[in-house]
């Protein structure tokens, strides 16, 4: 007999958000949707409490090691402390304890205690109040493995679509002049290696969307066309990648255009994510590709509003639960 | 007794392309899709010949007075000459056929000899190559009813969603540079009047999209939404239209964002046309708002590579068909 495969770990995120009930709700459901055991980090008082209006169990581990013990009876929870649950009020208290437990989950990924590392939704604004120095939790991730940022690669997948935005949270208006073929082609080179590895995708169909209206329609609607994507798809293509564009984005979301590719790159935020969300709203993940550990997250903010209501779909947990499993599963054999 | 309501018109589009096969496709199915009367404008000889590939039936009439006791029996065709039937192939005398189509069907409309103005699809190179000095049908529309090209605004409406994109076939570059308050204002409420008199909505409920990742994220990525779009919004409500937004684009278009609203209005092409074609594929049909007659038209492209194969979908230009006589209804009442 071998030892049983490493457990996940997820960090709470923010405490007074859905992060809670959602993995608590996940858990309840580890044998209906079929979940690898997980570990919670965070405040064991503050789950307890959640289990008060959730339903479900907690219990204190010490270790990832103890999860497998555990995880059928109750969810396992690494604690860092004491914590009140206060749904929809957030607080720096809780703020601090959601940076902890981003810390102390990353931290026993790449330390190799943990398979894979699922992270709840943060409110970006009060961690960077508390000092944190990064946009989000992706780029967090990139500096803890040692990453730099341009390399940890943002990839949303849900059942319809895969998606890989080039540029993310910057002003559109910055967009076409932060786009270059360098950019595009380190980008999607991260991006098909890590569907090669972690996604069994032994060679990804990659579909790269145009920039400007019907991809710029031969550059009477704007050059970046002509001069940035097509030769980032030729140099994509030159490395055995199998790439085609630039599309015309409204060309390529629809059900039959979707059946030719694995991943569509596109150039900026909402390129990406408005497809996605209007074909997957509420079963997407957030992938970081390119990084030695692997890290999910469900594809939703902290939603303070609905935190406590028990109106919050543990959907996307799950999903970022299962996803996060899937690619450790892979990179374990 | 009184007279007949008038017939709508069709402009053939490019010989060509899939327009003749489908307005021939779509009196085929005149009884099972309800289709009010209509004539084509285009050529009898090439109608003829479709016919022979495509069955179905075509008399020549010379006006559309004379549409309502033919269309029972076969295709009115307003005649504006010979032209050979070759699918997939286009040419100088087809683009010219394309236009002449164009401007009797336009005229006809103006002069209110015809109830609607249905326009099959060009191919825009060719005819500017032959002197069209408009970027699209659109615009020609605008000119022949001597409205301003800006107060033409193009509507995509499908079965799932409506939009209107503020700024259409321009460089994503010169996307921010374009929008100001007054051009949001002034083509939100050319739709919104037109929704009311040719869509039959009392109180056209409209949802303005960001333009940024977030909307803005309160000016974090990128001022527009705070400094343009949200002022717009505000002028909008004053003016006493129910108007929500900045809306963050990736949260406007799932069922359940998109069931309280009557309308998006989008920043750019691809912010409107992707969801749509997502959602909506195949389906979609192209209105021209703010014009003294109604015009729409199939929400797809000449499709040379599928001229005369017949699997071509008539599925919007009977969308297309319908909606024209649906308007043309609401504003006969």
């Amino acid at each position: 007999m071998g030892t049983p495969p490493l457990p996940l770990v997820a960090a709470i995120g923010d405490p007074a958000g859905v992060g809670p009930e959602l993995f608590l709700k996940a858990w309840v459901a580890r044998r209906e949707k079929g979940l690898a055991p997980f570990a919670l980090i965070g405040s064991l008082s503050l789950m307890q409490a959640v289990t008060d209006r959730c339903g479900g169990a907690v219990r204190a581990v010490d270790t990832p090691a103890a999860v497998a013990d555990v995880f059928g009876e109750a969810l396992p929870v690494i604690d860092l402390g004491p914590m009140a649950d206060t749904p929809g009020k957030p607080s720096q208290e809780g703020a601090r304890l959601a940076l902890h437990a981003l810390e102390t989950a990353a931290g026993l990924t790449i330390d190799g205690k943990a398979s894979a590392l699922v992270t709840g939704p943060i409110a970006k604004a009060a961690l960077q109040d508390i000092g944190f120095p990064h946009p989000g939790q992706t780029e967090f991730c990139a500096a803890a493995c040692g990453v730099a940022a341009d390399d940890a690669v943002m990839m949303l997948a849900g059942p319809s679509l895969r998606v890989v935005p080039i540029t993310v949270h910057v002003p559109l208006a910055d967009v076409p002049s932060l786009l270059s073929i360098d950019l595009i082609v380190r980008r999607v080179r991260i991006a098909a290696a890590a569907l090669q590895r972690d996604f069994g995708l032994a060679a990804p169909r990659i579909a790269i969307a145009g920039l400007n209206p019907h991809a710029g329609e031969q550059g009477r609607l704007g050059d970046e066309d002509i001069a940035i994507i097509a030769p980032a798809v030729e140099a994509l293509r030159a490395k055995g990648l199998d790439t085609t564009g630039p599309t015309p984005g409204d060309a390529m979301f629809h059900a039959e255009a979707r059946a030719t590719y694995d991943l569509a790159v596109c150039m900026y935020h909402d390129q990406a994510l408005i497809p996605l969300k209007a074909l997957d709203f509420d079963r997407g993940v957030n992938v970081t590709l390119g990084l030695p550990i692997i890290r999910t997250s469900p594809d939703h903010g902290t939603a303070f509003a609905l935190a406590g209501t028990g109106r919050a779909s543990a959907g996307p947990t799950i999903a970022a639960l299962r996803m996060a499993a899937d690619c450790a599963g892979r990179r374990a054999t």
